[in-house]
């Protein structure tokens, strides 16, 4: 592809040309020790103990969607990086742009699913700030939300952690969020209804830190799906990641909605579920901790950290063969978060 | 005014609309003690130590103006919410909402901006997100900045401490950045020309916490002007605020564009001002620090907390005479931050 100019939708899609930017513009001109890491949250030490911080904007369209809202999305998806970092979310801020016209009705709705998704997780939203742009200016609603959680003394999660031996696990189905939200964007209706996975996931990581020791890598497959996620890891840790095809849980509405618009589920985003990367030792408690969490009864071990072809993720099919799994590159469905 | 069921671009002003929306939307709904508060930032207790933290989005058009642009603003504007807790600004997000087709130039110019303002203030930007949205869902780019400050032990700096006999003290001339703004928006251009006064001002509250033990509120007058500003303090403390209009620094220029435009400079946004109220004891000396900052060469006693008119801002007008000042009402300049 020729070099942009300009800014494209896909820098915007979580895959490849994300990266780049993100690489090239923000990590290597405002470049620190934190922000190097390239870690969900980062983790601050103040005060003699350790603060994860993180934050997201949400442009999610349409702003309601089955499963959830744009509301409900901006409290659980910043409670689940928190959550990655091992962090206990606390307090989250609440920042909103919104379009001139917007119906109050729509907001009042929007708030009171940011109030139930923040008691469910037990985070307060402790500050915020609205602004109010001309009709045409933005698209009804976006919020930004950033948290700051309390990291447990001596836990060390990050993406940098994965190594040979370990196993990869992920707590269910994926390709929900992206299909829930593509079918309602374009009043598809499925035979089965598909709804978005959109929950905030910081019980079923305390589950898992409560029984395992040996826990490296936590992170949730939003934008870019399973497949980028899976590579940003394999690229942070310089380790190999496989995957069995028939292990990775879809549900059969996400498979058929899949193929019959073209998109490959791996790809498709997810808002409920989590990758977790553990010492082979702990698996089976690890594993039953998930299953144990009403998030997680489909969890599976899906894979394994190789020594083999660092930096990549390697698909074995179903049928057995073994392919490179790359990371998202285009955009596949915008402003699905 | 009849009740509207939609939002109002005034919503987003800063003043009553503002409040209102907030008070009855967001505070109502998602109340707890740290958010009832209603301060610039939220004073966390973590691990012993106490923490601030801010949010605020940026939506100012156009993102470029004279004496700065929005990722200057982004990262000064929360810099100071964090510095009027009294806080010493430590760590920034960053989260960018970016209209498809931006000039990938711009961005980069805005990214070094940010650069040199983090620099400038000493604050780290510790993790960042980005979002695309097609061509005509924003307007361009649209910034979140959240920060988290350290706030030393023993200081108390909030809206609610203002009593009787404190002196109000401001660090120099008000409406350079609204006007800034709507010159580089409107194509005016004034004889002299205006700049926005768009700075970090967490160098000069620590000088003046460095001379007083008797600061009892810092507020930056941004959207909705000095007017808008003393009366959240008037009416978080609950005590009067009387001020000289005469003693209020506006330049020339500024206040010729505002006389042009019929717009009154005590309600025209600043982004580089303080409002310091302290103990009158201390007013020389916190005035003498003020002034030996690089921001604060203008600084000026502007008027007094009285017992007098609880929750109310009084001006006593250049001929004498004395009118309440209200908050700012409907919206004077949409998008100024």
């Amino acid at each position: 592809m020729e070099k942009t100019k300009n800014v494209l939708l896909a820098h915007g899609s979580g895959g490849k040309l994300s990266q780049e930017l993100v690489r090239s513009m923000f990590v290597s001109e405002l470049e620190n020790d934190l922000l190097n890491r390239m870690d969900d949250a980062a983790s601050l030490n103040i005060g003699g103990g350790r603060l994860a911080f993180t934050t997201d904007s949400y442009v999610v369209s349409p702003i309601f969607f089955p499963g959830g809202d744009i509301g409900k999305l901006a409290v659980c998806g910043t409670v689940n990086d928190l959550a990655t970092s091992g962090a206990v979310p606390k307090y989250l801020s609440l920042a909103m742009i919104i379009e001139e016209g917007l119906p109050l009705e729509d907001l009042s709705r929007v708030v009171q699913s940011i109030k139930a998704a923040a008691a469910e997780a037990g985070v307060q939203i402790v500050t915020g700030d609205t602004k109010v742009v001309n009709r045409g200016k933005a698209d009804r609603l976006f919020i930004n939300t950033s948290g700051i959680g309390v990291i447990p003394e001596g836990l060390d999660i990050s993406g940098v952690n994965a190594r040979p031996g370990d196993v990869v696990m992920l707590s269910g189905s994926i390709g929900d969020h992206g299909m829930a939200i593509m079918a309602q964007r374009e009043g598809f209706s499925f035979q089965v209804p598909v709804a978005s996975d959109c929950a905030p996931l910081n019980g079923m990581i305390a589950a898992i830190l409560a029984v395992s020791k040996n826990v490296r890598v936590l992170r949730d497959p939003t934008r870019g799906g399973l497949a980028t996620t899976l590579n940003e890891i394999a690229g942070q840790s310089q380790a190999g990641i496989t995957i069995n095809e028939n292990a990775v849980p879809v549900k059969d509405a996400v498979r058929s909605a899949c193929e019959l618009l073209g998109f490959d589920p791996l790809y498709v985003a997810n808002e409920g579920k989590m990758i977790v990367i553990a010492g082979a030792d702990d698996a089976d408690r690890i594993l039953a901790a998930i299953r144990s969490n009403p998030y997680g009864a489909e969890a599976a071990v899906i894979g394994e950290v190789t020594a083999e072809r660092p930096g990549k993720v390697i698909l074995r099919t179903a049928l057995g063969a073994r392919r490179v799994l790359d990371m998202l590159s285009g955009e596949l469905l915008p402003r699905i978060c």
